[in-house]
């Protein structure tokens, strides 16, 4: 019996109502001007009132030394284990923009990038287009056929879409074209096993044929695709915790996650004001709410402390709109850390705070990484998040006489 | 190779002595008007030493947010894994008062209770009649048999029976009639598979003999039962660690437990002093001592603050008995957390204490819940408790070249 089989026996529906709050790449690391990480340089009451009260705690999202795209992230929140539920970044993106997956498909995550002249990378994001732009240039690469597979392609954001390739006989196990860095070229896709070669073939071709489509589009003059991947198959949060949840998230991706998951998606606006008001719209019908705050991530991930700082005081500034619904289980937590300093997600435990009546408060009194580290959760699994929510919110029954 | 295995191939027999002394339900919460856990509100100054000397830390019993029964948390303090090694409640409440089962033989926990006119259970434990009177209640019950199956009923303490059913073709997997809560009648057992059929028909027939027959026995004019099992088949202690062990516990389902993995059992008395009476008197033959004390969970189970304060200090005062045998190893721990607040069992973590010459003690001077989270043992599962036991007497070969 693996954890959430065993959750799924002992848990129970009733009243009580949870909230998981997920600031986006949470965690961070000391400015080295100020040795203070960003959490640290922030002002954040409501947020250290919350520690007081709460019972906190640092968890690593997947293992020590292991940094967790947001998919595994994600899938740890929601208490499933991120190694063995693995999603694909491209299947995660087609659901997250109502992309309706067939079986067999492949979807796959791209960016619209800029090459230079020798067809060296020089921005895996083509400076961040418009969505408009995006648009645009989704449909100069939708419906191209090859050897009777149907490229789809779909615009996200900003220089992100979604290719869904369509066809007989196609596997996910083929390697990246985006290499991860500027200055190289994107790499040639490659078969990870000989039922992949047809795979591998099709997206190299695609690739071609969209550069040549997009030759005179600098700065998005060429496409990087990644996360290959096919539509898993995961037991629901109401299978396993008999809860009715609810997903608020500004961004698709997230959402999509919440809809594999089996989580209700609530239409929201663009704001952190706009998310919390659609939490308080929807509050009576749901008992379980993610609701997810993407920008801490996007700033970190562009090193930009100051904003990291911003926006983690802005959250802190409309946190009393959650706590003021006084859930019966508060819990504040990221799906990683993406310190500024290293542009990007990274292994750094993340902070975890728990609020309820019943979560037998530590001495905590700030939330920060370095306060939280003499906290009552100790160092935990972020797979633990759930259930130690469920039972604080009194729904899990005793295991075993 | 599981933790067990390991265990086995490097443990050793010496002549060190390991104490385990058991609170049961040991943790706590804050009570409202104060703040204080039940710890930290008892003036505990023996445990305090011994925090002082020894090294401490806070440990899950099963795993973060999972409640356990008195079952699982004992297994996880002997060392076994207690999500697979799960013991049903009715073969540990026979086993505790010395009821033979025989292979095939399908045991079941009851509780005499009280339902009114309606048929709605008003208290779940009959007003815990008295032992006597629950001896005079089970004689009615006793030897009822329904299509050739013959059920025993035997009387534990207070509201507390065992029932065994002795058949062909019983199997245990059935749900239970006792539903958790008042003001709702008795749940019918129903098979959880087809083979079950034939328990849970004979079960319900009991069930309705029993209500006829205590009808005019109010408060105690109706059974309710649960953990419907078969005795497993656990590796001993002594094949485990080398251990010749004993236990000492006044309430029967700890003795049958500890019968389970094999340890003997000491005759005594009812109360903590004859506990550590017989401790001292066994001490020479034994190197493995499990001592149970049941009192603080009672007090936590009825949600009774104060009492298991009162409690906590009596341990304390009594503690000298057990140092002063000085054991190469004392633990003192709990299997689980009952916070007043809850009334019952919870899934909090529990203190652990381990006072051995070569413990590497850490800083903490109090035994309390927040102060061992900074103890040196930090959070650990309960189920590594037995291996540190056992290392810190010296019991453990190296493992490896």
């Amino acid at each position: 019996m693996d954890n959430l089989e065993l959750i799924k026996e002992i848990s129970r529906s009733s009243p009580t109502k949870i909230i998981l709050l997920v600031i986006d790449g949470l965690g961070g690391l000391p400015n080295p001007e100020t040795g203070r990480t960003e959490l640290e340089a922030a002002k954040t009451p409501n947020l250290d009132e919350l520690a007081v009260l709460g019972i906190c705690g640092m968890a690593d999202p997947i293992a020590p030394g292991i940094t967790p795209g947001s998919g595994p992230g994600h899938l740890a929140l929601f208490g499933y284990d991120p190694i063995s539920c693995l999603i694909g970044r491209g299947v995660l993106e087609a659901i997250g923009i109502d992309v309706e997956l067939q079986p067999g498909d492949v979807a796959a995550r791209g960016n619209f990038c800029t090459i230079d002249k020798k067809g060296l990378i020089t921005d895996r994001r083509a400076g961040r287009i418009p969505d408009k732009k995006c648009a645009e240039l989704c449909k100069l690469l939708d419906g191209i056929s090859i050897n009777s597979v149907k490229i789809l392609v779909y615009p996200v954001r900003e220089h992100r879409f979604v290719a869904v390739f369509r066809g007989e006989n196609l596997t996910p196990d083929v390697t990246e074209s985006d290499p991860s860095q500027v200055g190289v070229t994107a790499l040639a896709i490659k078969a990870l096993n000989s039922e992949a070669s047809k795979m591998a073939d099709i997206a190299n071709q695609f690739i071609a044929q969209a550069g040549t489509r997009l030759a005179e589009h600098h700065p998005a003059n060429m496409v990087l695709l990644r996360g290959f991947s096919r539509q898993p198959n995961l037991p629901t949060m109401s299978e396993i915790y008999k809860l009715k949840p609810l997903a608020i998230a500004v961004y698709p991706m997230y959402r999509g996650l919440a809809r594999l998951v089996g989580m209700d998606v609530a239409s929201t606006g663009t704001t952190l004001e706009d998310e919390f008001k659609t939490l308080k719209q929807n509050y009576a019908n749901y008992d379980f709410f993610f609701l997810h705050v993407k920008w801490t991530d996007s700033a970190g991930e562009d090193g930009d402390f100051g904003r990291k700082v911003q926006i983690l005081e802005q959250i802190d500034k409309t946190l009393p709109a959650v706590v003021n619904l006084e859930p019966d289980v508060l819990v504040v937590t990221g799906d990683h850390s993406t310190p500024s300093v290293l542009k990007g997600h990274s292994w750094h435990t993340v902070p975890v705070l728990l609020h309820s009546k019943y979560c037998r408060p530590d001495a905590v009194e700030k939330f920060s990484e370095t306060a939280f580290l003499s906290g009552g959760l100790g160092r935990l699994q972020l797979t633990q998040v759930m259930p130690l929510a469920m039972a604080n919110a009194l729904k899990l029954t005793k295991f075993g006489a």
